[in-house]
Order: structure tokens, then sequence, then C-alpha cells
């Protein structure tokens, strides 16, 4: 089973495409662009927006939920944001179908054409400040701290699966706030949100940084992001969080009255995440067998695969794994035993090394008789004999040694892909190695325009933590000064 | 605050549409016939939603995510289901918006007319079918037991906050099975699920039945469904789970090879729950003041609002506040101190009463002094002094009795417009007063369409619980012979 997946060294891009469909997590559809996800997939984006939502919900965010369709008129209120978003969406144009009355089927019934055209919402800042006019009046509704769990659509030409789709499932947080101050404190305590959540639970490092005025989202005056790196050295943009300044309330008119009485526009931000982080996840971490999961995201967190002849000894490994199987749930760990009897245990292993599982436990009827179990681990495909005494526990520690070791794989492999590049000639022969180059840039569009049109390297982003590199130097393409390194790549 | 709802005697539909509305549960939004939920509103959904999952879990279902869209021509693949379903639909009908060449704004572009036209869900089961043709080869790989949680559009002519919008937000279960056996018996467990969801979360009386042929979902061969009564004595249908039995498999050629290797077509249930249940929720429950939420659906179980005068008392009750909140959390109940101070203890607790909070503390400085609060309850308006010690346990207990309470209240009033009737004559006049009548009827199509016509009721259900009254009987309208009493109402 396993050997269907593309080596990763062969092909990375169709590596990708075989695990993703492969490992049951998800597939395209009927609809061109719009993918199916699966049951296995689906669980671990459930797990993300477990986390993520509880983190909302500890720094003081709510639920809502605003319409899926937006006027088209919304989308040209604010002048940069219809450049950036308003082309390639879904336009509905009418409300009902209706018997062909040349023959069978249905079709469009030309009555039926909307005044005025909607717009599958590919982001919903618009419908959302035209809805907050109405919420907010005095200082005393601000801050306002909501975020909508939502499907989004933007008409792809070319679709991957959760890295590019026309249809995905993301989360938008929309806030407004009395203060300029207030609202760049938001935007960058979401993305830290954001890049804690990928460190802790996606086992992924991220560099936090601006984008440049280039890469800005269409209508903020700020984009804070968290970038990534995956294993064939392409960055992936993973979130996004936007000072959006009081464009989208002078926009659509939102004004509070303040302290003094006097009305002011209010400040805005808004950040996102999607199922992009799925194809993150898969990129970041798994090998030519497949799929290696961190175990805070683990839908099954260890596997039980029984090895016997004849069903004596059967019932006996079986009888022995489903204590032990209680004793893991007692602590926490999730657990399946895979009974079926149609298969050889080899299978079996391939198959839930394809599906990432953590920890695969398998017990012949030797290790029944001597109380051990065969432990492997997922990531490391290291394996070992373990107590049937104590299990639980070892194994309960194991997960945090696991999603420890798969984090610090990927920082390892980020570092080491991650050089200071001095000159253009460098930069030209570097960027077809893949990684980040931090190298120095004279700040204009043009220049990052011409490095793009020329390599396909675009500026992930500017630096605000660990990477930041402040240090005078002159830009690799212009030659211009420059106070402090930025980071290139190519990206998804 | 809460005088601004209009009194239930005087005008039903537009205190239902006020309290929506004041209670901050949702509101119309800027497209025709969509809401916004707002925080509060979609808080209670939350809750709804975590329980079900949990339900649909405990009873082996998992959750997937199918496309938004589908493409037009499925939807004529089942005779009956594009009869029932295709009509009133958002149809897309192009991928991208254009500068508008004679001015400012954007327009569609005709150059991005999609060949097929799309149409927003307005349930999945095309859709589904169509890919689980790609899942189902083998007895192996049944039962298929899956779950989504979208939102879905169907274009209302006429709308109302949660009880009929154009987009709603819904789960939608599709399984598959090996035999007709299984599929019956899965249609039932759901709908036994949602009965006792019902019952034991939205303290909601129902009863379960079948809907008769003229009432089935398009597509259906046996529709089941919950039904309560409203506080108008309308009936409302709460959840529908059908027996599909082959027809979707056989329009999508949906076969698998049974243990002797033959093939046969698989045997289908859908099943689903929306937010029509928080207008249910509303109108069941309510009252003049405003809503009455149960314990287990209440965003804030607890509110605690601080009588003083000065900055002295006002620190002392809060502070003493903190820790009686302190221990209720310990106990799992939600609490809320509101010490806004630009507004007095008596619009708070008109607002809390109109927001449903099941349970009201009071504590002024003399009741500090005394180590007493004043608690009030919601259900029954009723006041009572309350030691301090002691008090979290009285109120987690106070959180069971108030939810039994406000069931028992419904189920007595669902009980008493609840009767028999036997006659024609007394059926015109009965269907005038509301409530539930049960009455013969002869089984057919036509006798049905004519008490609708007539009367505007239609048959709820045909009982399969309490109120099965299995006896010999002459049909009401037409005087044929009858078997069992129907219920008959006015609905939602």
């Amino acid at each position: 089973m396993a050997k269907e997946v593309t080596n990763r060294e062969e092909n990375y891009s169709q590596w990708y495409n075989n695990l993703v469909v492969k490992a049951d997590l998800a597939e395209n559809s009927a609809v061109r662009g719009c993918m199916v996800i699966k049951p296995y997939g689906y669980a671990i984006w459930e797990k993300m927006q477990d986390k993520l939502d509880s983190m909302f919900k500890e720094t003081g965010h709510q639920n809502a939920y605003f319409p899926l369709f937006i006027p088209k008129s919304f989308l040209s209120r604010e002048a940069e944001h219809v450049e950036g978003f308003a082309k390639e969406c879904a336009v509905v144009t009418h409300h009902r179908l209706m018997n062909d009355p040349n023959g069978s089927g249905v079709v469009v019934d030309p009555a039926a054409k909307l005044e005025e055209e909607l717009i599958v919402r590919p982001t919903s800042e618009t419908i959302i400040w035209n809805t907050y006019k109405g919420w907010i009046k005095s200082w005393r509704d601000l801050p306002l701290l909501i975020n909508q769990w939502a499907n989004v659509v933007r008409w792809e030409m070319r679709t991957r699966l959760f890295l590019r789709t026309a249809e995905f499932l993301w989360q938008e947080g929309h806030t407004a706030h009395a203060t300029a101050q207030e609202a760049i404190e938001e935007t960058q305590k979401m993305v830290e949100v954001y890049a804690k959540f990928a460190r802790e639970t996606l086992a992924l490092p991220v560099v936090v940084g601006h984008k440049s005025e280039a890469e800005r989202f269409a209508g903020a005056v700020d984009t804070l992001c968290i970038e990534a790196m995956m294993q064939d050295g392409k960055a992936l943009q993973a979130g996004t969080s936007h000072f959006l300044g009081q464009n989208f309330a002078k926009a659509f008119d939102v004004q509070f009255a303040n302290k003094e009485g006097k009305l002011e526009y209010v400040w805005a931000t808004s950040w996102g995440v999607s199922t992009r982080l799925m194809g993150a996840l898969i990129m970041a971490h798994s090998d030519d067998n497949g799929l290696i999961l961190p175990p805070k995201l683990a839908p099954i967190q260890v596997v039980m695969v029984p090895i016997y002849k004849g069903d004596e000894q059967r019932d006996a490994i079986l009888n022995r794994m489903d204590e032990l199987k209680k004793e893991l749930a007692a602590l926490g760990v999730t657990v399946k035993i895979d009974d079926r009897d149609n298969l050889r245990p080899g299978f079996k292993f391939a198959e839930w090394e394809l599906k990432g599982v953590p920890v695969r436990i398998a017990i012949g009827p030797r290790d029944l008789e001597n109380g051990v179990v065969e432990l492997a681990r997922r990531d490391t495909l290291t394996k070992e004999s373990v107590a049937q005494e104590g299990l639980a526990e070892y194994v309960k520690g194991l997960m945090d040694t696991i999603q420890e070791n798969i984090y610090a794989k990927a920082l390892k492999f980020r570092d080491e892909n991650t050089r200071k590049v001095d000159s253009w000639e460098e930069f030209k022969e570097e960027i077809e190695k893949g990684g980040f180059l931090l190298c120095h840039w004279d700040g204009t569009k043009e220049t990052e325009e011409r490095i793009k049109e020329e390599t396909k390297a675009t500026i992930r982003c500017i630096p605000t933590d660990s990477f930041v590199i402040e240090e005078e130097g002159t830009c690799i393409y212009s030659g211009k000064p420059s106070k402090q390194r930025v980071i290139f790549a190519r990206a998804y």
C-alpha cells in the first residue's frame, strides 16, 4: 500500500498529491477545484479547530456567523480590496431552476434573474463591516472581538488539494477598536497566537514578520504573517493577521462616539488561517512511507496490531489489548485496535505508517507470554520491546517526546536551509537550491518585482522575531542601502 | 429594555421577531433572506452542535466535508429529488468580475460563463452519493456513517429569522448500508437521537412519527420526524430522518460486492437538524419578559449584579462575587459578573431577563453583612434569599431543577393542547384554537390535500411513540375506515 506513494526525491509534487489521496485525507470532487475532505482528514482539521477556537476564546473573542453571499456593490466600496479580491469569484445571478421545456433535466429560469448579483464570499470584510455599522455606536461597544468559522470561495485556475482550492474552510477574525494602537496590538497578538499554535500543535517552526507592500492583503495597512518551510525548501504562508487601519470603517461609514462624545472612525483588524494548514502539516513532516502526524493532531495516537495464528491466540491477544487500551484511554491517549481478520500484519503496518499514526504496538503470542509489546515509533521508524506493565505511562510520555522530536527535526531542516546571501550572482544560484535566503533589499516595489520576475522568488516577510538582523547593508539587486535583511524564497 | 418586546398575546409573530433581535440572537443582513447570527445566538448554537456532535460520534459517525456547489445536472439524476428541491435555489453562472468599462464599480465578466451552472447546495445527497460511488466497492466498506456540518441555501420567498432563511446552518448525516433492514434501523436510531436531544437538552417535548407520503422528503421511501408544539399552538418540525431506499444508489450507480461476490445497490439514509432549532427553543419556552434558556444551552448560566453606593461598597461586593464565581466555576457553572458602572441594577435585571439567563444573583451591602444573596430564577420569576455558604452546590442543583421544570412546563402545555377530534365540524372549530388534533384519517393523499386546502392544517406525523393510538375508526373527512389516529396541526 505504502509503495503506491511516489518518492519525495523523484517528484515532490506528486508525492504530496499521492499522499493526500492514499492517506484518505481528501480528494478532488466532481466540481472543478472543490475538494472532498474525507473523515480521516477532517478529524485532523477538527483537532486544529478545537485548539484554535479555545485559543481565540482565551484571548477574549466570540464566534458569530455572517452571510455566505456578498452584494456585488459591496466589493467596490473599498478600492484596494476590490482590486485584490473581486475578480475570480463565484457569481450567483439567478435564484430559480425550471424544467427544461425542450426535454429532460432542469435549466436556469430566465425570469428569476437577481437585481444585483451576489458573490460567494472570498473573505468577509465587506459584509461584516456593513453589519458592524449597526452594532457600533459608542466607545462602550468597543473593542468588538469576533471570529467566524466558514467556507469561502476563490475561483483559482490551478488548484491543489488543501494548498489552493476553489472552496476552502477557514476562520476569519474581524475586530473593531477605538484606537490605532489597540488595533495594532490585536494584529500582533493574533499573529503570535498563530505562531504558538503552529509551533506547539502543528510542530511547525514559523517565522513571524511583516509582508512587503506588494504582498499585503488587499485593503490592509500592514499584514503580519507566519511563514514555514516545506521539505522541498519552498515557503508556505501559514496564517496572516492584518491591521486594516480605518479603511473599512470609512468605506462602510462605521463611526463611534468617543468618551468626549466626538465621532471617530473605528480601527480594524482581520486575521485568518485555513485548511491550507493541512497542506503545511503534510509537507513539513511526512516521508516516503506516508504521513507523520504530531501526536496532538493525530486522530489515532496508538494503533495496536495483533499477530496470531488461530482463534485461541487471537482472543487472548485481543483481550490483553482491550485492557491496555483502557489503561491508555484513562490517560487520554486515543487507541485503535486493528482486529481486521482479512489482512496480514505487514499490510496493516504499512497502512498505519501511511496514515501517520505516531505509535504502533504489536503483540504476538510470545510477547503475551513475556508480558511485553513491540513498540514502533512513526517519527523515527525505530522499534523497541516494552513491558506491558507501565506501558500506558510510557506511551503517554512518548507522545510529548514525539511531538517535540517532530518539531526539532523540522526546525533543524529549516535552519540548515536558511542562509545569508549577499550578491545577486549568489542569489540566482542559491535560490535554485531552495530554502530561505536572508538578503538585503532596498525596500522598493520595483526591485521586489524584478527579483520575482527573474527568479520567481518573493519576499516572504520582513522578520520581527528570531530572524531579525538589523544591520546596514546594500540591496542584493540594486546595490542601494538597506537597514535589515528580509527573507526571500520561492513559495506555495 | 424588556418593554420593547411585544406581548405574546398581542402579536405572537411580532413578539418572536422582537425577541430574536432584542436578545441579540440574530438579525437580518443586507442580503435578502440571509441572517447574521450574533455572538450570543451563536454561542447557543455552538452548545447545540457540541452536544449533537458527541451524540453522533457515540453512535459511530464521523464528520467529513463535501463541496458547497452541486453541478446542475446532478439534481436531475433522482427524479423525485429534483421535483422537491431543484427549483428555488442560488445558481452560480459565472466565475469572474471585471471593472465596469462604462464607469465605476465591477460587473460580471461575460467571458467567464461556466459551461455548466453550479447550484449552491440545498442539501447534499447528490454530490455525496456521487462521491460514495468511489468509496464503496465491497461489503467491507459498509456501513459508511458520515455527518457533515455545513451551510445550505434554499431561496425562500418569505423568510423569518432562524425559522426560514435563505441560508441556514445545519448538519446532514448520510449513511450507506448493505441491507434495507440496517438502513431502516439507522433511520430510527437517528430520529431517536434527535428526540433525546430535544427532550434532554432543548427541554422540548417532541412526538416521534412518520411523515405522510405528501410530506415526505423528496427522494425518500420513508421520513421520520420529531414534531414540537410552540406556545401559539402551532407545530414545528424540529428534525427529520429519512430512509432513502436504493434511490440515490441507483441514481448514482453505487453498488457493492456482497459476501457472495454479487453486486447489489447500497441502501441509504439521511438525517438533519438546523438552526431552525433556535427558533423552536425560543418559541417553546420564552415569555413576555424575554428568552427563557434551559441551563444546558445557556451561554451564561448565572449572572451576578452588584448593588452598591460608592467605590468601597462596590469593591467589597465585587470581591465577594469573584470568590463565589470561582466556587461556581469549579462545579462547571458559567458565571458572568455584570460590573458595568454606567447602568442601574434594574436595567441590568431586565436585560438579563431578556437574554434568558437561568439564575440571577444580586448582592447589596446588607446581603454582604448577612452572608446571603438574593437569587432570582428566570423560569419561575421567583426570588429567594440564599446563604453564600454552600451557594455553589445549591446553584449547581438548581440547574437541573430548572432544566426539568422548563421541560415539564412545555410538556404540560403540549398535553393540554392535544385532543382527540372525531367529526369534521368539530375539526374545523378546534383547529382554530391551535394545538395537536388526534384524528382518524383514511390514508389517502386526496383527503390530506382537501383538509389542508380547507383548514391549512397538515398531518404532522403518524406517531410511533407515546401518541400511538391504534384503534378502529372512521376518517374525519371522508368517513372511510381508519386504523390509527394521526396528528393534524397548523405548522411553521
